[in-house]
């Protein structure tokens, strides 16, 4: 069986930004998971002794706290920096766009509607700049009772697949008089998007690795699977099943932008060993 | 056969208002035709001595000259004022409109696209307004070869399907930054359409009535064509040809934005003593 990595994969600008921001920053911590990566975590904890909490109210006056690759709102920055915690932002800066320009659209009096997972840390932080306040949405349907001004401003999760969101884009434009679309998906997500769009269609069974609560990674996932049936999303090679490669020619493996290389190559490794 | 008009059919909010415009600006003369209707214009000159002249030059100081609702360039319209001119604007408001918008986004530093036909008056207005140049395309082909700015304000043509509309927005916004969607299709245009493509999937002729020059007659043709394959453009009764309803049993009727309410009785009646 042919073993094939997707033409881009794996960790993106953001991501190996924050982890070098994180590695020369030992012994202080990152509010909430600085990546979707539990055991990239690990790692630094154990490596650099960078630590994690989930409550930004533990932060003491001195201490050192690093802001997480998705951001975090616009008032718990605040608080940080009125405790005079010293902030480290590893902030991804495709993440800062939409929330400069969820800003930006509140002041000049537009609706805001954010096409992305309310739920998720990305979104919670990009949202709490719209000062006027803002709809997160995920499709058409969710556009449907909303009474909406003429004016009107469209960000994305910057891991959202460009389909889903022109989808949003298209139920607005023919309906209100001005739709200003930020295409803010960022550029690696459309590479490892387009390169798993790629491979999927030859492979006969794909292997996407990352983080389970990774956005980017189960978009990638979810394109594999549209191409491939038999497309499996594991985050290591703990995760393989051999049954999933018998009788198959070609395995494609792609990997979110938060799935460090060394996993990637033990994944690759874990394959090649069980199919000989 | 039934003989039905469409829901919305005819004359809009702009053309009426500019046939009241002329009405009462007898021994006037408009610059260019003032609505795509030559009948309706022949009647403007024999009842109101409204006149016709193709070059704005041909205005003296103390003339009074009519704007089409179509608009004229910006440049054209600054001589005519410079001239002294009596100028009597009858521009749709809804075409002034993407003047507007051009004139703005240029100072703002867009690139401007322009979904139209570029040779249309409407179009060669508009497109003055944009102090920087703008690029006037008909559909996502033209758009291919061009190298533009990643902020981009993207105007329509009062006239066009929506359909068209948004496979030019659909091309333009995962290519570049922002795109600003304005949506500058007018609502009688909208209703005109919807209403052609709901009686055109069931009727077995159709007739759309309207000048062979006028933009949107030609887009109700469309539409109307796609779901009644027995359609017809024509500009009054004398373009009938009786064949046309032989073994039919459902004629629906529609009819352009300038196309006054005699012709329309006149095509109606001329077809039912035709039938009986």
């Amino acid at each position: 069986m042919k073993i094939e990595l997707a033409e881009n994969y794996g960790f993106c600008f953001g991501v190996k930004r924050a982890i070098k921001i994180a590695e020369e920053n030992k012994n202080s911590s990152t509010y909430g998971p600085l990546i979707h990566n539990n055991k990239e975590i690990a790692r630094l904890e154990e490596d650099f002794k960078v630590g994690l909490t989930d409550d930004h109210k533990s932060f003491k006056s001195g201490d050192k706290a690093i802001v997480r690759t998705h951001g975090i709102p616009k008032d718990e920055l605040a608080e940080l920096k009125e405790n005079r915690v010293d902030v480290v932002d590893a902030t991804c800066p495709y993440v800062t766009k939409p929330q400069q320009i969820c800003q930006d659209m509140s002041e000049e009096g537009y609706d805001i509607i954010i096409f992305g997972d309310e739920a998720h840390p990305e979104i919670k932080g990009v949202k709490s700049y719209a000062t006027h306040g803002a709809r997160v949405v995920t499709c058409p349907k969710d556009l449907e009772d909303l009474k909406l001004k003429d004016k009107i401003a469209l960000v994305a999760q910057t891991t959202r697949k460009v389909e889903d969101y022109m989808e949003v884009a298209n139920y607005l434009i023919p309906r209100y008089k001005e739709v200003r679309v930020f295409n803010t998906i960022c550029n690696a997500t459309f590479e490892n998007q387009e390169a798993v769009r790629k491979i999927s269609t030859q492979a006969d069974v794909m292997i996407i690795i990352g983080g389970k609560n990774s956005s980017n990674t189960k978009q990638l996932f979810s394109i594999s699977h549209d191409n491939c049936p038999d497309s499996y999303h594991i985050e290591d090679e703990n995760d393989l099943d051999y049954s999933w490669f018998i009788n198959k020619e070609f395995c494609g493996i792609s990997a979110g932008a938060s799935t460090p290389d060394w996993i990637i190559q033990n994944v690759v490794n874990s394959i090649q060993e069980q199919i000989k």
